[in-house]
């Protein structure tokens, strides 16, 4: 199977398990379902999901053991774009070609929507029916993992160092803590959580993260060099975003031409500790190329 | 010991807890961790640690065994409260007699601080040293159970009713779902964990959920009320707040009167079943008590 229909072929597994564990959510607050379905089913790449799966078939085990904790992180992903776009944040519009949450419901109800994924994702994986099995202790592990990296061990402080344009103790410095834990913090996540799952040894499991870690920061920078030379069509979003509110960005310290660099020297360290791992699957190569080549 | 005592010691044992326990943040994100604890430690009654370090006490075990799920629930509850003055919510300007977080970091830092007290409340519930000699199964039960009464089977939801003004099938009935999913939820979710890790049979912890259903709505009658009443010196927040937002409470839709009517009645409920348990301790029956009677 070549990549492209791989990629496709996941995806549409994980959109079916998605849909079909969506939580019933009481009549009274059936608008905060409403907001929530918006941004979760809009289409996005799902490369948390995909990632985490195809670290569990890299180890030689069946994925849809990963399937409620790519979930979860999915539902993070989702909740930190929703309030990322509110007004006092970035105030952004337009995200994957759509209005976002709070144009379409409200400040008020964006809010929510993003409070109330962050919370189910935590009901996702401490759930034993769910989760099947998996010991109790593992499941404690992962929870512990996700709720430092999505919080002030990795994403919110991220956000945090953004938002007050952190530039100490230099602007490259800056920018790599804010990316390593905004972004990078998520997707080395996902990588980790795969191989916890499947129950790789300690020292494999360290050159995973080290190729997590790089793939996150290739992520980013493309990230940034698309916001600076994309169009909304291809994007989905408002382009130039970053460089109207101020953003520390790749481009924006090192130019355009040192971007691209540091992203095929991050996309290089990437395979190289994927090698060290002995696994033999090439997906995970596909996915870190598609990463750095991606066009949205 | 009387009860002014009793609680002032057990305030002083969770603050004390609290503040020793509180995390280690990244430099570049030192601005979040201000705005955390400042809304954190702003002097909040402590309801809900209390409510569950008595349910510990009543079931005659050592209360220290739910200091980190105390601790939590105060995150959370801190959470909402942070989310719920911001300008798009209630825009509420004073809290607890100070400024609201988001008129004193900002609303972008004040978003932030919300999303990383909720996030960084599964972290202490996860965490088996902090947790000590709870069996992981348990420990799983209580994260699940946190996950839906904090969020789409619980808070959030009220919250999301309470914001559309739901109004089905009647206003009563309404204000009822709302109340009790807004603030009951986490209530009752204290004295749940409290008598989960004490290890009370199902019976008893039945007729405890029972008994903190109908103190959470004495808690919130009694909120409705002394918003009606009360003085910005003596709640700490600007009253009148409801009625401005055109918020459903029990005095806009039984008036004055019928409402103080409603929460005595409330609290005879929850005495009852608090007596059906057969616990002798009589602190939880003080604290119900000092709910409906408080003055902020």
């Amino acid at each position: 199977m070549n990549f492209e229909n791989y990629y496709q072929n996941k995806l549409e597994f994980f959109e079916s398990y998605l849909s079909k564990n969506f939580p019933k959510i009481p009549e009274e607050a059936t608008l905060l379902e409403e907001a929530m379905r918006y941004s979760l089913f809009a289409g996005g790449k799902r490369i948390r999901p995909i990632l985490l799966l195809a670290t569990l078939e890299a180890a030689d085990k069946n994925c849809a053991l990963g399937l409620p904790h790519a979930c979860a992180l999915e539902y993070i992903h989702t909740y930190s774009l929703i309030h990322d776009d509110l007004p006092c944040m970035d105030n952004d519009d337009l995200r994957r070609g759509q209005a976002t949450n709070h144009v379409k419901y409200g400040e008020d109800i964006a809010l929510l929507a993003g409070d109330a994924l962050l919370t189910h994702s935590f009901a996702l994986i401490s759930d034993q029916n769910l989760v099947g099995p998996v010991p109790s202790d593992i499941m404690l592990t992962i929870i512990q993992l996700v709720s430092q990296k999505a919080g002030i061990y990795g994403m919110v402080s991220g956000q945090t160092a953004d938002i007050i344009k952190y530039q100490q103790p230099t602007p490259i410095e800056a920018v790599n803590f804010i990316h390593r834990n905004k972004t990078g913090a998520l997707i080395t996540l996902s990588i980790q959580i795969g191989a916890i799952l499947a129950g790789l040894d300690k020292t494999t499991l360290g050159h995973l993260i080290d190729f997590g870690d790089e793939i996150g920061k290739c992520f980013q920078i493309q990230d940034d060099i698309l916001d600076e030379t994309g169009s909304s069509e291809s994007i989905g979003k408002t382009p130039g975003s970053d460089s109207k509110n101020e953003k520390l960005t790749y481009p924006s310290i090192v130019g355009l031409e040192k971007s691209y660099e540091y992203a095929n020297e991050s996309l290089k360290k990437a395979l190289d500790s994927l090698k060290q791992t002995g696994l033999k699957d090439k997906r995970l190569e596909e996915i870190a190329k598609y990463i750095v080549h991606r066009e949205r």
